[in-house]
């Protein structure tokens, strides 16, 4: 579990919510059922316009990814390319077939089997770069469904404020009325900024980062393989992937001290 | 026709109206000739000078596209494109042309044409890619006409509003008139923010995305035809386009699991 | 003339000015001497600041080119090119110096020049590619300084409604002023605003899109003339120059048909 | 003296505070002690935490190039290099040394210097292209403060609005104070949104503009004395930093009529 | 100690909070714990969401990196990068084993091993290149947590504003209540906009300065070590990464005189 999307989701609900309560206010006065129906309706039916269905579909499957806890793997990775650079090194290209069956991940094992394959150094770099670039893309553009739905959603809680007002306003002739009607038409403005601020925007932000993260990850390891082929000495190329990884390299801790 | 286009449209307008409705508002009050005279207006003159004619004609026939479904034909393309690659290396590239009257894509079969009369590969890669670049860019200025719509009729909206509580402010001593005064200024807003945000710039994201879908199905073709020209073998021609094509590659199936 | 640049301006003014009569209002409410001198004085100054003065002049310039239309000598420009490369095939490239006379553009005729002084075919490329790029980013420079009046606008706009309300709080005992007064704040605001997004803006947009267009159009042209240099076949080079001319090739039509 | 920069400023200041006084406001009432200590010192204390201190010392010292004319020398240095490399043609790279006292330019005097000491082309390219990088992001830098100062303006104008606004509500029992407090708050917007627009952000952009013109010079200079090495021809030369240059080459003149 | 960052938030502090007394405000009307919950945990909460856990803390732990002062030591660097060529140029490379105990710099270190060690040269810009990237990219990321926190304050301070309005609003058959009510809800609004544009967006933007000039620093060390390798010779070598730091080759002097 990603421990800050959900702590800091039920902070910053607990704060708004708790703040409201200290100040005198009933959380029963947020609740209001059609300031919701047009807030999120209005805003979920713009970004299905806004995207293709497949996006759309891919997008909201994400919303999981957002709380799952991504481990950094780095570490190992590094240790099992360079392994393999020492088996290539020791018994050519070709043993590495038998270590095949042994790795795990889909992409490391991809990259491995161009090299028992004999494909050219310069298709296989093309290869692996493509799908890692289509891979990202991807999946960009479908977590990008909730950075327009942070757009979308303050602009139609304003729309939802106004047609609110322009409903007080043509009761204006019973003031009773007034306090409590703006008040309504304030809900629709708190759930569309609440909405982008609290969810769609740093969930968009979140899911970004972590598929930055893993595209780091396949470059990594497209490195270190198209490494090994070139016959990259195994020390050396521990070296220059410790340097692509950057702090990564090491399990939890920040390499470099400034 | 594209299902999420036309849902997320009926949508967001049934909860807007929905919603207006549950609060006790009458969507009458919502039908301003004038209000719709200055925005709508007001943005299409507006948009109208930002855009030579040509791009302003073609945007508005690209309306219909938002709605027109596009279907996922890559991995038939890239069967077609492999099982050329096949040809070729068995009975050569001069082959191909008893093919070309089975190829339905216009680009496909003009890339085929240049394997067939023996254009050199520099130049085809070259026309190509500057054919894909060029009728993008075309398209995606054409395209702009909605964001560009999108970025005035909120202004223009504002600008509405203004000019009504102009008149209103006139009539200030008159004060059974303020309320509705007010509220038909707010229609304007309401055009506005509405009008660019639950149909401009929607429609906008939507064509853009898949003008995108299409460039990246031509690049594909071309990068399939240039390698068969360069001799690649059929089926790491085909590894590669996969690659190229990510999840596309899978008939509506997400490929990669994370 | 360019016939959305001026029917977009009078149709936005008369939709506005249209509405704002049909609600009731009068068009001379909107006739605010002070409103406009702070405004405009404004915006012209900051612009002035902003932009050296021969941005600035050559700017004020091109707001005829708004107005001028641009017509599409794409296909007409194709054919004379395709003509030249077949009398350098047939006669060699000295027999282009007797047709140097008849090339009415400026861009093609030095281009053309470069190939009949012989000049190498590197030193051709660099220098018609540098002269390209300074004439458009000098004109795009130029063409900038209605974005930034664009930019600049509504702020002084909303600077002038300001310098209004205090006027108006200042004289809060004397309400009878209060709602007129209101209203002359507000028209500053509906300055700053339409002037922006009515004028300013569409403008700059039109000439940006104009200005690549024209740059386009001596990409094709530089393109052409170094093909005929490295001796491209005729037939070879209209379907170049087609494809890098995108929709363009064809007079006033949409090629591709999506 | 730059005539626009100043003319701007006082023709912005002219037009707002006769506007304000045409409608019967007073200068006066825009003096106001509290709200100009909120706003400048609040944004310059924030500009001072965002920028290092040679940058923010830099930066200031820079205030003065906004009003400084700079005039544009490019034909003259055009014709100087031409004449070096007709120099260089007739009696060799070396004879250049005596020249190198009547150049008054330091960065074209340092480049030809790269030429008589013989030193390797690659490496003054190299040397020449990052002093120029170097010397452009280095004042770029500092003339982002006045963006910087651009931004935090406003918001902290709003800052003291807000402020003045919370201590008119404490005192809502005594309407006499109402609109005089008020007015006092909007001084605070006014200060903010108007130091950004009229001063700091087009500050920033001629200053910005101001380093491009002078990177664009020097990069001519580079492009120039590097031909020389190359042994271009003059006449080639002349055209290649006419081409370059685009319409500088012309002092004071457009070269290109559209 | 980093002087115009503490400087520049006790000065902000104090003129704003110096304002508001002058104007007869006490700032006790500012202290308000629930605004005070709402603004900062609903901040804090939604930068929690938007980032991984890793790049949190080590944002949180650069907080006080904004305050440490960083001194330009590169014209020793440049001394001590010469110094080396002259060893490697006299006594060879190797001779360059001993000087390696001296540099305290890890980094410069590291870079001269890999010339002792006789790694390729590609290998070792490669390496270098990638070490820089990586570290400079992990740290702006960490970095950017102010500039989300400065992005979603305002919001959440608006957000904090209309909850207290809805309070207010609930609430109007007693006016007694109306300003001071107002006032809590305008004192969140102060905390948004108050810590985005004094704390989070100023120190966002001195932490992305300081990462890149560590990264320009590293660059240097690496263009020296690898021109070293390349045996340029010390003199030359000088010249060159003196023009790579522009102004800061001379310790706290702006070199440029324009």
């Amino acid at each position: 579990m990603d421990i800050t999307s959900i702590g800091g989701i039920v902070l910053a609900i607990a704060c708004i919510l708790g703040g409201q309560a200290l100040e005198g206010g009933h959380a029963s006065s947020l609740m209001q059922a059609t300031a919701a129906i047009i807030v999120l309706g209005g805003t979920f039916g713009a970004v299905a316009v806004a995207n293709p269905m497949p996006d759309f579909i891919r997008g909201l499957k994400m919303a999981k990814d957002v709380f799952k806890s991504t481990k950094n793997d780095i570490p190992e990775l590094i240790k099992q390319v360079v392994d393999l650079a020492g088996v290539a090194r020791r018994e050519g290209v070709l043993a590495l077939e038998q270590r095949l069956g042994e790795l795990k991940d889909p992409f490391l094992k991809r990259a491995v089997g161009f090299l028992v394959d004999g494909v050219d150094a310069a298709v296989a770099r093309d290869s692996l770069e493509a799908q890692i670039h289509a891979e990202y893309d991807e999946a960009a553009v479908a977590a990008k469904i909730y950075e327009s739905a942070g757009g979308f959603a303050p602009t139609v809680g304003i729309l939802g404020a106004v047609l609110g007002l322009i409903h007080v306003m043509e009761n204006l002739s019973d003031p009773s009325k007034l306090g409590g009607g703006i008040a309504t038409a304030f809900v629709a403005t708190v759930y569309g900024v609440g909405a982008a601020n609290l969810f769609f925007l740093p969930m968009a932000a979140k899911l970004k980062r972590k598929l930055v993260i893993a595209r780091e990850r396949k470059t990594l390891i497209a490195e270190g393989v198209l490494s090994i082929q070139a016959g990259l000495n195994p020390r050396v190329l521990e070296e220059k992937l410790a340097a692509y990884a950057g702090g990564h390299a090491h399990a939890g801790g920040d390499k470099e001290k400034k």
